[in-house]
């Protein structure tokens, strides 16, 4: 194989799908088990061209590819692989680093702990906090609630709202602690005055919920974890990329306290799965919780590696994606385009609101709207299944308040108004045909 | 930004780092903090062009990069980032598929399905295992421990060999496991004589070891395990890869009588970091286990996601790269690597035991020589660390039977039966100057 060649044709085949992925139906139109009947059931047994490959992807694998990619893709959180960020990857993938210690890598630890203090400074956070990238925040959040157990000795009670991500659950259950969910009020928020912190190692407070992006009153759970000496750890894994635009800052009132923080910027930073940041001020907790170094490993640097403040041994470079992102677009573009989201679902909240037989069902702090057609659950959940069937654009749901609630989160980086216009026309339509 | 200029030239970029990639020091030459001191201290106001960004690449972090592609890179188990799996990062990367249920991307979950059968095909494992990818074996570890955990009810005792990897210290301590390491034979392989399997909820038997590649003998661990009814673990992180040659499958016998397997194809087989594969018989356990899913990702399919059989909700496209080198290089290109591989190690090892002064001390069952220089432990890390700042080849240590061991471990898909001599000549010669 030619790998310029294969290259060339590999990197056109991105650039060409970049451009026409908005004319594609956003959610696949496949029946489970399709794709698996159109493939071969074994490996071939002589090398085959790099061509090949490109073809199957074209003609077998992209009808069964969901794109995230599109600008009408408004389901979830919405997400973003910008161009730099995709050729980082092609760069990480050529480089091959493999992060077990700081001499398999000096490249990749330097500048993973470089782009996590800049990162921290776009965002507000307070200076000399300890930083790294895990590959999810069902990651980030297993090893903040691992820390805060080792840490609290025979406490072993993690309380969060009963809006906090499924992870929370995941991680406890992993971690063997007792989770108790905490009522939360009509906007969707913890309510601080119900946490009883007896037995509690950690409380996990979100700025952005899953749901409906509501946000916990940090700093009044900030006052209470830090009187009962009790781990705060911040899942702001979507919405902490808003803290780099100031006007927005102030949802993010208290986070300043916690111990540990986990932001995406896979989610809502133009950075590809996987990119999950994690800060703490208290590292040696984690180094006190994590590491680990065996004979092989022992060696003349005394340089912490990363593998030591969290479970896994060996890292890829994801830093490099991040460095890329944060040079291309900058301060000022990475702001352009988290207000340019916040002022469309604004205006997608406006257009549902003015429509009589609809209601926008929760405050919108960010760029998430939830809402629904006036009738039942079923009603709501046929428009969500006729819509996503047209595969014009491509939304979910939720259940707030006993009720099945539809959701549009605005978070790619190429949405127009007029993706977002289209979205609720789609939306109208497809309600008036039922 | 141009995409197709930008992406032209980074792929270039790559394109001429493989092919001087041989000539550069394998050993970042770069003292700590050296890289931090020459990047900005915070990230730029306004977007820079991406002709940066690879410029920095190339004369900021290139000097602090350890060069695992290098043919000369002989330390820990020498990895491969190949042509076609490099590529197919780049189309991960453009596509940025997100794989939480089976509709956000049913490409991504059906060819992970699917890829996982082929490799298990053409390791000779059983037919109908269920398969999925982790990022590292510390992942896929802790999961089939997390599985065998809630599999055991009250036994929470896990069993190893002295010589198992660090990974398994890290699992048990995640879940509150008591571990108990068995002591190894002559030959560094557990003694199942001395396996105690009362309170056992899981054993690890290893094939392949970190420190020696020793091969625990896994038929009697298995018979034991079966008696007992305790969950068989087999760790065939680096080794695995070997069971594409039926001339090696004899250091395979019994796994095929594991609850899971782990095998890392971006360890042996061509690709990049990361890419773990777990294997089980027994996937409604792993589904008891982790599944959860929550109001906001119920849908009409019935179809289970690859999130019920593990910790982490999302996962990036890794199947895309396994794909890619199963198909373009097919079985028989992989065993021709692996054969060479091993072929080199025995060449190498011929050349030490040939030597007056120098010994073999393991083993050697796949691609890694334990060697020493007769003498101290202090003169054989002298050895090693003016080999490794000569920056012609890269090995590293253990410590077997109390002693400071070299290690040589051939892996690379680019290395030659030159390069492998030039390592001997390297040792030989700092040897002397001593």
């Amino acid at each position: 194989m030619s790998f310029r060649e294969d290259g060339s044709a590999a990197l056109d085949w991105v650039a060409s799908y970049l451009e026409r992925v908005g004319e594609l139906p956003v959610l696949a139109q496949v029946m489970p088990g399709e794709l698996r009947a159109r493939l071969p059931m074994s490996a071939p047994e002589h090398g085959e061209p790099f061509a090949d490959v490109l073809r199957d992807l074209d003609e077998v694998l992209l009808p069964a590819v969901t794109h995230w990619q599109s600008p009408r893709f408004f389901a979830y959180f919405a997400t973003t692989s910008t161009e730099p960020a995709i050729l980082a990857e092609l760069l990480a993938a050529g480089l091959n680093q493999v992060g077990i210690l700081w001499r398999t890598s000096p490249a990749l630890q330097e500048l993973e702990g470089v782009t996590l203090d800049w990162l921290a400074q776009l965002l507000g956070l307070p200076e000399g906090l300890h930083g790294h990238i895990e590959d999810t925040a069902s990651t980030s959040t297993l090893v903040a609630l691992a820390v805060a157990r080792a840490s609290a000795q025979d406490r072993r009670v993690v309380l969060c709202s009963e809006h906090a991500h499924s992870s929370v659950d995941k991680a406890a259950r992993l971690l063997e602690l007792e989770l108790r969910k905490v009522p939360a009020d009509d906007a969707f928020r913890l309510r601080p005055e119900l946490l009883d912190l007896d037995d509690a190692c950690a409380v996990v407070s979100t700025i952005g919920t899953t749901s409906s992006t509501s946000v916990d009153p940090v700093p009044e759970i900030a006052d209470r974890c830090q009187a009962a000496g009790v781990w705060l750890h911040v899942d702001a894994a979507y919405a902490g990329a808003a803290a780099v635009c100031p006007e927005l800052r102030d949802r993010f009132d208290g986070w300043e306290r916690a111990d540990s923080i986990v932001v995406n910027p896979h989610k809502w930073l133009g950075v590809p799965t996987d990119c999950s940041t994690i800060w703490t001020r208290r590292p040696e907790a984690f180094r006190d919780a994590f590491s680990l170094v065996p004979e092989y490993l022992r060696v003349a640097e005394d340089v912490a590696s990363l593998s030591e403040y969290t479970q896994v041994l060996g890292r890829r470079f994801r830093a490099l994606k991040l460095w890329a992102v944060l040079r291309c677009y900058g301060r000022a573009g990475l702001q352009d385009r988290i207000r340019e989201h916040v002022r469309l679902a604004g205006l997608f909240e406006s257009l549902v609101r003015d429509e009589e037989g609809w209601e926008v069902v929760a405050p919108r702090p960010f760029s998430v709207v939830c809402f629904r057609r006036a009738g039942s659950d079923e009603l709501n959940e046929q428009i969500l299944e006729r819509v996503n069937a047209s595969g014009e654009v491509f939304i979910s749901h939720t259940r707030l308040g006993g009720r099945y609630v539809l959701r549009l989160a605005v978070g790619n980086f190429r949405t127009s108004e007029d993706d977002v216009r289209l979205a609720w026309d789609v939306l109208k339509r497809e309600a008036a045909a039922l």
